[in-house]
């Protein structure tokens, strides 16, 4: 498509414009749109046409999104809105077998799916979806399972859209109790990995582990202990046919096979640690009140050595300029093939010394499938979930990814704030706060050979313990100092800081750190608290960070002690 | 002087090279040098060759490293140390009168010095002085009053160099009950400015002054009004005479006068706070225990918008490499015209979005003499003593500047460190962690017609109280929200952030903002604590971090409330 035309198409295709459009089309022909439905189509329409997932499609969604959007409202709107029963669970439509849904698959013509026991053509629709492509896996069958994972969909202006596409309801031979049998529903992780390693799991659909306390205890973590958050199914791909695809601002775009990544750009290695945002939420919980969410421990963070490209290389080579962008470019979007997404801010993207990477490899062998195999992007020093995993897209925006993990699930509000809080009134979380936790505790003996070791290190001869952790700040801000207590946090002293061989232009790992300490001078409460470069220190208890979302879980760790 | 020959010169001067050189040339005619003074005479003879203030003298100083440092020992060592006392305050010497010492100033060739009643031929330390030229404001007189302030000096390796060189005493009739009377002490701070603004002093000598409160309930703060941090006396400098020499990594120097700097880069504004590493120290002191240093309220903190040319655009024409530069460089260190100095990282000085300038206007209006004029370096994000006033020399070196304000004072340690730590295990503070506080707490009124409006403004209609303040952090993290509450932390509101227009690449100031509630509905005890875009909070406390110092206060700050 030629440049010129596109940005036309862009002109004509704001959601604002489209909005208008939109509105005078359905007045016309009397379409029973509601004003929400109006903004909701023309902004996911739009929407659909930035963020399409592949050059092909992208082609037949922006045509689609005049044809459908404005061409199909007139010349059709008899079919597509008049039978449609609005917000009414009636059973207007004929009754549809299971079998005839099947046939309206990814490779029909027309593509139906069930909601409940209620049947939608979406063929008109799944231009317009927001989530992109996501939409075909559920085609030919029932979308509850996606629904339950999407939660976005779950509000009024969601289920009017779908109403809208109404046509009929299963057949009642087809029910079991009323509902859809087990067997005729798609399971979504059908493609997940099967999983080995040492790690404690906290949902297996979509897989979500933390690491062991043993793995913990190492600076770089073993692959198979590495901890895993996953949003939703693991894509089988192959990095020989995978492509990323930078979209420039003006809506050029540039494909990249794995392979040009490698040719052309140089490696480099990054050390840096990962962590969920969840992490040490189960420590809120039990300390201050509940909170929603997986329930990690002390697991929900690793480190690796990663291997990559600049990202800020392969968006120089795509024509952006990366030293000297347009004001209106304010976010790198980045999308998984498996439908998540996320964004960081564009100076992040293009720092130098920010060290983004879009990584193959980690601790020397490429991604494993829960990873992001063939290719993530790594962002160090920010929360893990801007980290993509299987990215395909990568687009440079005036506006943050529209995500529900960007606009709403990563974010963070005041203690007083309830659970439906106003989304925008808090920024996305990017950069975390200085953390820092105790992950092994144990006692040691003069008696002992290999203790007897590691005390006279210490110039120690007696009955002693050890205690170890980590502490990371986000940002790159090194670690400069760990207090530790053993007397509940009334008196304290440095722990040492154990050296490592971190690679990257910052601090993006964790610092490892010892104490070990005669055990007839130790109490029975250890703490560990961290301070970083900028000096941020970590707040003494759960309760002036408490939100209900658990997020950024970074009071003092305590731990109890009871002498063997 | 060449290039080479300055290299090779440089390779000759390594303090390592030259402490042997010393030794082997100190024993061959058994001078009473210890292994310390070795040391300290290399290190500083060294120091001075790297950081003397001007071209010529640049070229004096290095030729006497060599001269003085070898030749000299080599050929008159019985002149130099034979007849010095060491370690000992015996009365050896001649008896010297005043006026005598008063000759051997400034501009005579051999220059003489008191300290206490006794007097020393300084001549051939002044080359190997490592706080450089400074020392010429003592030669012909007392050094006393300057030894008080650079605490430095107050250690035995200093007192055994100086008593290197005793040539005498003052003679009695010269001294009043045993010492020299104040009217022959001369006034360091005989060049201070007078002040008029609203300021609450700390100290007088040297000038250290906070913000009134009124001022501080200002986005911008009126010139006048502005904190002053003075570590010595104010130089008065003219613009058209004073130069900035920026000394490249090979020694290479570049000379700027502020009218070149003006012509040749690029003018930019930018907003910034400048914090004191002090500021609410009083909290600290009066909520935890004593601390050393000046007691600073609330108001050790100020914000103007700077105009300067940034610091990137002159290293590169100066020569640098700024966007890829040696391995071995590290630092950009500042000296100040009255002998301050003090460093930053290399990274920060060269980042774009960095918005290091060197400021030359104060909200429109030319630096007072208090802040800088004619020139200061600005580095936003960072503690103000980095922003180093009257600056007249940039130096790129793999070391920090070896200042005390760099080494020693700008540090921070843990709760349980006393007042003489391992200075070196802790890093120099640059970026400040967050912090915020309450500037005005008054009942309002509907009786009142201007209250009334505000009230208004709030959909309020009865009493009611304003809390106002600010809320700041380093490295340029925004705000994102503040937390409020007035009983004492137990319930928490949100803060209004007040719109403001600060200009740069990042969130440099500080956020003003403002809670207005009913009277009926407070409590007794109003807080403050802010979170800023890394979400790092600030401590409830200030146990945890405790400091002798009282460096980086930053605990929740409350304020009592007793209705009128």
């Amino acid at each position: 498509m030629k440049k010129g035309f596109r940005v036309a198409l862009r002109e004509v295709v704001r959601p604002s414009s489209f909005f208008r459009i939109h509105v005078r089309a359905c007045r016309r022909f009397q379409s029973p749109f509601t004003p929400a439905k109006h903004a909701l189509f023309a902004y996911s329409t739009v929407s659909k046409s930035r963020h399409s997932a592949s050059v092909a499609s992208r082609l037949l969604g922006a045509t689609l999104v005049v044809a459908c959007g404005i061409t199909t409202l007139v010349l059709y709107p008899p079919v597509v809105y008049a039978d449609a029963p609005i917000q009414s669970e009636g059973s207007l439509g004929r009754k549809i077998r299971l079998h005839e849904v099947k046939k309206h698959g990814q490779s029909a013509e027309t593509k139906w799916i069930t909601k409940g026991t209620r049947v939608y053509d979406i063929t008109e629709w799944i231009p317009g979806h927001p989530g992109g492509e996501v939409i075909l896996r559920g085609v030919g069958g029932a979308v509850d399972q996606y629904w339950n994972i999407f939660t976005i969909h779950k509000k009024q202006e969601v289920y009017d859209i779908l109403e809208s596409y109404y046509i009929g309801d299963i057949d009642l031979r087809d029910l079991v109790n009323g509902q859809v049998p087990a067997e005729n529903v798609d399971d979504p992780f059908k493609s997940d990995p099967k999983r080995h390693g040492d790690l404690t799991v906290h949902s297996e659909r979509p897989f979500n582990a933390e690491t062991s306390t043993e793995e913990l205890n190492k600076f770089l973590t073993s692959l198979d202990a590495f901890y895993v958050r996953n949003h939703l199914w693991v894509p089988r791909l192959d990095e020989f046919k995978h492509s990323l695809i930078v979209e420039m601002p003006n809506g050029e775009e540039k494909v990249y096979m794995l392979k040009d990544l490698k040719e052309k750009f140089e490696a480099l290695k990054i050390t840096a640690t990962l962590q969920c945002s969840g992490n040490r939420r189960r420590h809120m919980t039990s300390e201050a009140r509940s909170t929603n969410g997986l329930q990690w421990n002390v697991g929900g963070i690793s480190t690796a050595t990663w291997t990559g490209v600049r990202l800020r290389d392969v968006l120089a080579d795509a024509g952006f300029p990366v030293d000297d962008w347009p004001d209106d470019v304010k976010h790198a979007q980045f999308m998984g093939a498996e439908a998540y997404g996320a964004s960081i801010p564009i100076d992040k993207a293009t720092d130098k010394r920010g060290d983004v990477i879009l990584a193959y490899e980690m601790n020397g062998k490429p991604l494993p499938p829960d990873h992001g195999y063939p290719i993530r992007v790594l962002v160090p020093g920010n929360v893990a979930a801007r980290s993509v995993k299987w990215i395909n897209r990568i687009v440079l925006s005036d506006e943050e990814s529209n995500s529900q993990w960007q606009r709403r699930d990563y974010k963070c509000f005041g203690p007083n704030v309830g659970g439906n809080p106003d989304w925008d009134s808090a920024p996305a979380i990017q950069e975390m706060p200085v953390q820092s936790a105790i992950t092994s505790l144990r006692d040691i003996s003069p008696n002992s050979q290999q203790d007897n070791k590691l005390l006279q290190v210490y110039g120690l001869e007696e009955d002693s313990i050890v205690v170890e952790g980590y502490a990371y700040s986000g940002g790159g801000r090194r670690i400069v100092r760990v207090d530790v207590s053993s007397d509940g946090g009334r008196s304290w002293q440095q722990a040492e800081l154990l050296p490592n061989e971190a690679k990257g232009a910052k601090s993006w790992a964790w610092e490892r750190w010892r104490w070990v300490l005669p055990r007839q001078s130790a109490g029975r409460c250890f703490v560990v608290k961290a301070v970083d470069e900028a000096y941020n220190s970590q707040p003494d208890n759960y309760e002036p960070t408490y939100n209900v979302r658990g997020n950024l879980t970074s009071a003092w760790h305590r731990v109890g002690y009871r002498p063997e």
